[in-house]
């Protein structure tokens, strides 16, 4: 966050199979899973509906208006990992277009988070290239001055760390801490094989009120019934 | 608005027959019908195109970051009714998801106007609930503070007493207050009815100048025409 | 921008040929040729996506809430048009439905710009008129203040003077002064040109820093790898 | 919120002692002392620092660029009175200045609480005529359309009825419901009756922690503290 | 707007008699005086309060987190002038802090008027330069990239043209082309010089509803009083 | 930032003379002495103008819309630290007011940095203890949910870590690490002491366009001047 001018090559990232499995379970369960924290800003939208991902964090942190480290950022990427960009200051400019994306999903990139804007999102939509961003606009960049790859960066108000795992789908983007990410794994599918029979359950018509037991906290906090 | 922990179990709503009517017509023609009154501030979006809806309105008045109220409200759903969630300050976590909508779902509710954020929103596309709200969020909630059921509530600077009848689709949401409603689907209706008319003669080539005989008063107010 | 009440009949639009010419490029590429210039605020958005088109800009000054300018603007649209609607102060209202479209349409209209709200965007939608705006929303509007039609308009803090060229598409909008657009065309042709072999090379999976010959420029603004 | 065309000149206003003797306590105390509610969402803010007010409202129901309404208001001001305007859509033009102040100041208002903007603030500083508001713009407005005098309105989110108390000071702007007024003066008082003691506890060093007995819910709820 | 790295170092400023005259009369007064056009957008915002100017505009374009361009034009500035900076790009980087204004001082400018951030706001109230910005901001900026001086800006959404006037006070900012500036001027002194009387009638109680014949025209229009 | 209910007593505090000297040089001057990191987003402002302080940052997690922790955190503030509150989601509500102040300051804390809102402000300013805030609001909080003392978080965009050195002032906040707040100051020192001069000979009229040596690489760039 504070150290400009580096790239750490060696980052140790989340286990694969953890940070794969994570995926399948969604942000809101696995923020759940975690003590509802971990989560990026509501500001963060995909381009496009229906993509559900994880992986392990690649970062950079970019300067307003400059996407030089993105083609930086692009040789660290391995075959599973998802790049994460922070900025040094709000901006909403198209960092990253068809031939990034092109070059990041040739590398194994699944996914972009970046707190600024992207465009072609026609085309990223066309080549199923995800993307979690602040906004959309054809504002182009330039490249001039130096940011860092793979250091802590705050993303929309996050804190995301290199090797973390990042969950991200229709309800936004969450980051996984990776000495958290097995137990979490585990947390998140025990919290989904009782959604199942709660669904059910709900779908015939039993409330909340008596599946989760409420009426009597309900009562003790003073809830008044009023014909 | 002003009165916690209490919940109205009999509530007046509005004719059904007029309730239900009054969908067709959408969220702008009802509200000109009215007068130009009655709508929600328009950063309330469907959580996805297409749906178009109306019904009456049952009310909930809800803590930042706190559900519990949601399971409340859900035992006073009846078929044919519209949950109105208001805020008590602004918040834009995930209040609602596939387990309540499956609850909701099961109650007869047609759908959720919510001033905060929903969540699980692919499933919700996938059950055909339609939501309206002011944000997208995987944020969690608690259970901690009593709200209210069926009190009048401020949804997005609109005011919204329980049995008036809601109307939302793409173009937003309107509220017809109980009292107006009958005479809201007749002037819809009348709406409605001129326009197909109007639509054949523009698609001709007829100008709104002409049509409107606008060309009078625009010459009175002194437009000036420059060749 | 200054003048009220005023029509100008007779503009000079850009050349139909160049002006049809620039939306296969799209938003991006053409500010990109124009030198990063030109383009509207990214709060602009479609209302449905996938649509791409350019043409000559008639334009439209209107008042917060006052919609009558739009029926005078209709009689000035000639094939190939975009109207482009500025305001004198923010509104997100809803100036423009399916009537509207209809008649725009019929004048031969392929896009509207607005920097406010506009409703009815499913029947727009399935019209297939295109629109970029602020807002959408089911407000009605007045008619009861004169604006001007083909004065030079600021829309989305960028200005447009009646026959600039208009490009917009999913990822924005931006203007083309008239006396640029020839230019402007074919710079955008030439790096489109480049654009196909560039994506080859890094869809195999050379890196831009070595495609660019980034890697010394980097080097010499001090940037450090470490292992 | 939904009558247009109409003043009421008969209201009932909340008892002038109890009005008066709420600005005291300030805007903070008053919301704890409701329960925490009536606030106006924190948007609206002063013009100049340093003013306490409070007094009985009486309300006006603007639409956007028109204050027509302002003028009618006025008439129905009491000496005591606080005048609330709500908007029917989102503005911030200027609709209230220097002379309006002038003529409020003489039917004896004690201040304008508005859900839009204002102008002539260096003057309205000098006749020391409090204003709260939710922007300061030079844009003037126009006399076109009948908006209502003393219905009931939303402003910045809460709901005032004519007759209710309003509070307003740096920290904001809450609504006392008229039925409410007396119970919360007390109530208020109450809560102020025990500030000054705690403050010279925690003044001398004190800890919340102790004086409030903190320390045993904590650790109940699980908070644990590392050496 | 669309012309970069060009410095137009002849323009033609407004006659400076005219535009020292405008201030006393304040952007509110100007505004109306030229029929309710010109403003800039309200987010624009003194430093500190209490500051009135007029003067010749001489503009600067900047790019988003650049101000190289600030130093050329302080050479462009003459004795009168007030600086009007607009940007290609959303940005609320500190521009500008007390070494620039205090070149800026020394070449006599009147004020700066800035659509981005400026910082050192203690010491530029201390040496009474004023400023109207939408930001404040401690963020630095880079000198890498031409910009341009004295072509037409968008500044806050309003169009400024070198040599037009503006006027700023705590109420916002006008831009007054400079064709328009003489009759402005004595336009604002007839507005002004009515005010007086009136300011005396509606102080002793007189209301606005009779002053301006008001009763007439909104019963006309349907305006209903119920006792 | 991801460990809930946790308090570390134990940090390690900048060293106080480092911490102490920062103040001097406000938050734009020691921002660019690091290299143009480390600021908070700028919609944090002071409650009140002129303070202008630096120290050692002892922080706190807090949820939305409770306030608990900050009781916790009061017992953990030695003489000469900032507190900084960071939030699990976005909310404007006032969790600080005089009683806790009153407690801060008792402590020996200098200041308060909340990315949420405070209230009795009047009272603050009277008793000279600097907040910076994104809100005022007098909106309560409850006391309800386990947060951290002392863990890393992330405010207003920028992570700061127990023990790191705050600087505020009228243009923001920046946050220093501990070990970069020796060689920080250092710089900021060695960049204040070239200020005095240059301003000396910009205030004679030297043009920066000279004294920096601009106009060879403003040539270099393309920069034309027309006459």
């Amino acid at each position: 966050m504070y150290e400009l001018g580096v790239v750490y090559r060696n980052i140790t990232r989340a286990d694969s199979a953890v940070a794969d499995g994570l995926a399948r379970y969604g942000s809101a369960t696995v923020h759940e899973a975690m003590g509802r924290v971990g989560l990026l800003k509501p500001y963060m939208r995909p381009i496009y509906a229906g993509a559900q991902v994880s992986g392990t964090a690649v970062t950079v942190l970019l300067h307003p208006g400059d996407n030089w480290m993105m083609h930086v950022v692009a040789e660290q990427i391995r075959p599973g990992d998802i790049v994460v960009a922070g900025l040094t200051a709000e901006c909403t400019d198209g960092y990253f277009g068809d031939l990034l994306a092109t070059s990041f999903q040739a590398r194994g990139a699944r996914a972009l988070i970046i707190d600024a804007g992207v465009r072609d999102v026609r085309t990223l939509t066309e080549m199923s290239f995800p993307v979690w961003s602040r906004a959309i606009s054809s504002k182009g960049t330039i490249k001039a001055t130096l940011g860092s790859v793979n250091v802590p960066v705050v993303c929309a108000g996050a804190l995301v760390t290199p090797g973390d795992v990042i969950v991200a789908d229709d309800d936004g983007v969450v980051c996984v801490p990776r000495a958290l990410a097995a137990s979490t794994l585990d947390a998140a599918a025990k919290r989904e094989a009782l959604e199942g029979e709660k669904r059910e359950r709900l779908a015939s018509g039993v409330l909340g009120l008596d599946m989760y037991q409420m009426r009597e906290p309900l009562a003790r906090a003073g809830l008044r019934y009023v014909d």
